[in-house]
């Protein structure tokens, strides 16, 4: 069995050895910088946990997990050319460092080499994965496509939001426990658990990802905080606060919704001070534990050693360290 | 046994029915858009004919026909983006409909889709398959990298040209017919040999390419001519006649590529009676028969039965005929 740490080493290694040195340079740079600049490794060591819920030979499933993460990254960096992103983990975008067109052609690089990593995984186990992995990154794409929508739609309601984040966040998460506890040997039904699982630990996630551009400290985050206050982005927060708001307060922020020149430190502070007299952060917070609650009691009836499960708990308890 | 024509009707069939009814809608219908605004199929009809070359089961080559032509597809629709092209096909190009981010985001869901076709190859040949695909996709990548990178350096060989067209554009039609013999049940030997073929078949493609765009009628190409010219685009001819260029003529062709300010029509006409005087469309016709030849010196090595053969080659016969 190994740790949750041991997970994380295990990974970060595997991640460090990780170079693309084919050629032309130009295509690989970029790729190699994305990855180099880290981030959680959330999804590979989720995928290594959940195989070895079920198997202590983990080397299987390492070439399965870097497809995940390597798909994610790939995500993010064709994101941050549609959002127009000037940092990521608080180094510049991509295509801020080099241009649009080398970061479309890198990410779709990147994406093939994902497919390549998968490929990679044992021959018994390829069609199953696959078919899981295509399912999913299509998912990603509907999600990320729904977001890009609620841009210039003008009533989002919250299970359209609630929907949207499921496919842009949530499924990758519970693909990454799906695939990892398949390769380790779980049935059918203790893998869809899992599935189920990182669902909800997905959305609880992205929730909290929408708490924090708006109270979280900018370095502790690695981006710039305020973004989507400032760019009406129409979270969980915004949502809410346009569904209860009533009187001045929704008048001030249709005000703030509305304006076309302003200074964003102001918009910022304004629209924060009208979240906060709606108390949006305590129902923020109310919905997180209703997901987690639901994530808990999926994984009471996983049938796996309590140690295992133990580690695999350990990265629940991660997430929730950071509630406000 | 079925005939070239049959191969093509059936393709066709294929994609008129091929329609992403998914949501939400907005990724999906830029991808129906491109699919349905044609294109000659030549490489899904490419894959048919090569598994019809080894069995006449061909219904288990449909799916990995139609990934390739969809992958095809998506590298189209980034690789516009890329160049600003406005037409193709004789149709306004999907990020002029839209925008930028829709024809990146649709592009990515585009590749998924080609994989989840991937994924629908016979069980026994999936992870064969699945590895040239994955080899073929990244080289594709590579070659649009090398294409950007001329933009901007300064001398070009003819022998980069050639490689990068090789990877740009002949490995994907080398691949179709590799991956069609071996679902057909083709040896080792014999898809190999498909796809040297399909390489030289595929270099000569793209040089005819370079050849219509100085040359073709603009309706009959599909897309506008004497872009290569106008942005300096360094093709095989534009490369040829600065080797070969001496005196006046040089001195003229260096104009014409340095002016920032110029009438399109006039630097076209100009361009062009250079080439005529290098006599460029002789140089480029004679390395296109090299090149068919050797693809037919392959081609007589194949051992399978004659009438398939013939069948094969009234591709590259078509092909030929596009030479002026």
């Amino acid at each position: 069995m190994i740790t949750f740490n041991e997970a994380q080493d295990i990974i970060c290694r595997e991640f460090e050895e990780l170079d693309f040195t084919d050629t032309p340079s130009e295509l690989y740079k970029p790729i190699n910088y994305i990855l180099s600049i880290g981030g959680k490794r959330i999804r590979p060591v989720l995928t290594l946990m959940a195989c070895n819920l079920f198997s202590d030979d983990y080397s299987k499933v390492i070439k399965p997990a870097v497809a995940l993460e390597v798909f994610h990254n790939f995500t993010l960096l064709h994101d941050d050319i549609m959002d127009n992103a000037n940092t990521r983990r608080n180094h510049p975008t991509v295509h801020k460092i080099w241009n649009n067109n080398v970061a479309i052609l890198s990410g779709d690089a990147m994406c093939i080499k994902a497919y390549s990593f998968v490929a990679q995984c044992e021959p018994s186990k390829l069609s199953e994965i696959f078919n899981i992995f295509n399912r999913t990154a299509i998912e990603v794409c509907e999600g990320q496509q729904y977001d890009m929508n609620f841009e210039t739609q003008e009533n989002v309601s919250i299970d359209e939001y609630i929907r949207m984040i499921k496919l842009k966040t949530a499924v990758l998460i519970a693909a990454c426990l799906e695939i990892g506890a398949l390769i380790g040997g779980a049935s059918r039904e203790e893998s869809e658990l899992l599935y189920h699982y990182g669902l909800n630990i997905g959305l609880a996630f992205q929730l909290q990802d929408d708490l924090l551009d708006v109270y979280a400290d900018e370095v502790f985050l690695g981006k710039e905080t305020g973004k989507d206050i400032i760019s009406n982005k129409k979270t969980f927060l915004l949502i809410k606060a346009i569904e209860i708001a009533s009187g001045k307060d929704l008048e001030e922020l249709k005000k703030w919704i509305l304006k076309k020149e302003f200074d964003p430190v102001e918009k910022i502070r304004s629209v924060r001070s009208i979240y906060d007299k709606l108390d949006i952060k305590t129902i923020v917070n109310a919905k997180l534990l209703e997901y987690f609650s639901k994530a808990e009691e999926l994984f009471q009836q996983l049938k796996a050693d309590d140690k295992r499960k133990t580690e695999l708990r350990k990265f629940s308890d991660l997430i929730k360290e950071r509630i406000f």
